[in-house]
């Protein structure tokens, strides 16, 4: 049975594939998992239905068989539970890729999440240019020591992983800022992640989604 | 052979239990596992020895034979799937106290974190008042939220595990700005994880840490 996950139906980043379905996604496509898709309207996620699925109201969402997961992180943990190519399979490899996910949830995307809530919350405050070089600052801490542990590496650790794929997507967060350019290896990291086949046909499949949303809009309002 | 972790020698905190390794050590008296624990300055976390260990040159650290893991919620994971105790046996249950582990970091922590880090940082800032009611606003919807799901449950499923464990632990930073005693159900869902005597050994142990440096101190400049 195909697992159904949840998105956006109008995501607020207009097709770039950067809110947190993306993570689930391209996890999916990696191991070739197929899946369908419920979009919720942002009225939809306050609603007790998808309340008791997320208690927070956020996507993305994971059901299948009586099972259903929330947290971005938890359902690409368990779709690499559940297939082979995510994660090594065995420890010391397995549980180093697992710090990774964590790395890039709990320690390098609240910096960097902030830093996007204040250019949305706080940009016509007086304080917004003096706060946003002190959010530029902790992003900017947080990369070089990324950089320095990657080195000339391909990834984070020996294989592609799960730490992989979510600090990807945590550092496209990023993207028009400059910031990760300015370290040339977490560029190409980058890059080398987004070039993938199983993150393209994600990307696409989440875009899709904003181009009908699109077209949906001009059918109702033509002009 | 017993695991070892890392810790502040000087914990910001001054012996409250609100730094990361205070997890790993409740998580650890929870499933019976002795340990031993590696006090680091802050000068020691920026050192390459360490920073093999942890990236960011963060605490806490766990090392056992031929195995490092890094991240607090990493750690309580691998802590989880070694020993019976903190994560039901079996899917469904298990993968949804994961999920909870993963809301805990990824989703309640990082607002609480910003209102800590804020009140530091930006404490003497002109803008501080306007931008600490934003902040505010932002943790009581999630604790709104989290109140709502927790309901009349002792624990936020079926049996205390790993999410409620990183779960209090972070609302454990609240402390003081009564925030969570507004909800009456989750100041006694922290009563109850508090009064665990996985718990209490676990703050004692860290509390010994401070008494100890605060005496080495006065041994340095008596007075």
């Amino acid at each position: 049975m195909k697992p159904t996950i949840t998105a956006f139906r109008n995501s607020p980043d207009r097709g770039k594939g950067l809110a947190r379905d993306m993570r689930v996604r391209w996890a999916l496509e990696e191991v070739g998992q197929a899946y369908d898709v419920r979009l919720q309207t942002f009225e939809e996620l306050k609603q007790p239905a998808h309340r008791r699925l997320q208690p927070f109201g956020q996507i993305p969402t994971y059901e299948e068989d009586g099972l259903t997961v929330f947290e971005s992180g938890a359902i690409v943990l368990h779709i690499a539970q559940q297939h082979p190519g995510l994660l090594p399979a065995e420890d010391p490899a397995r549980i180093r890729a697992i710090s990774w996910m964590f790395a890039a949830l709990n320690t390098v995307e609240p910096p960097i999440f902030e830093r996007s809530i204040a250019a949305i919350v706080e940009r016509k405050e007086v304080w917004y240019a003096q706060r946003a070089a002190l959010l530029d600052e902790r992003v900017r801490t947080k990369l070089v020591e990324l950089s320095q542990y990657l080195g000339d590496s391909a990834w984070l650790e020996e294989d592609f992983s799960a730490g992989d794929l979510l600090m990807i997507t945590v550092l496209l967060r990023l993207q028009g800022s400059g910031m990760v350019e300015v370290h040339s290896n977490l560029a190409a990291f980058v890059a080398r992640g987004v070039a993938r086949p199983a993150y393209q046909r994600a990307f696409a499949a989440q875009r899709a989604v904003f181009e009908q949303s699109t077209s949906g809009q001009d059918a109702q309002s033509p002009k």
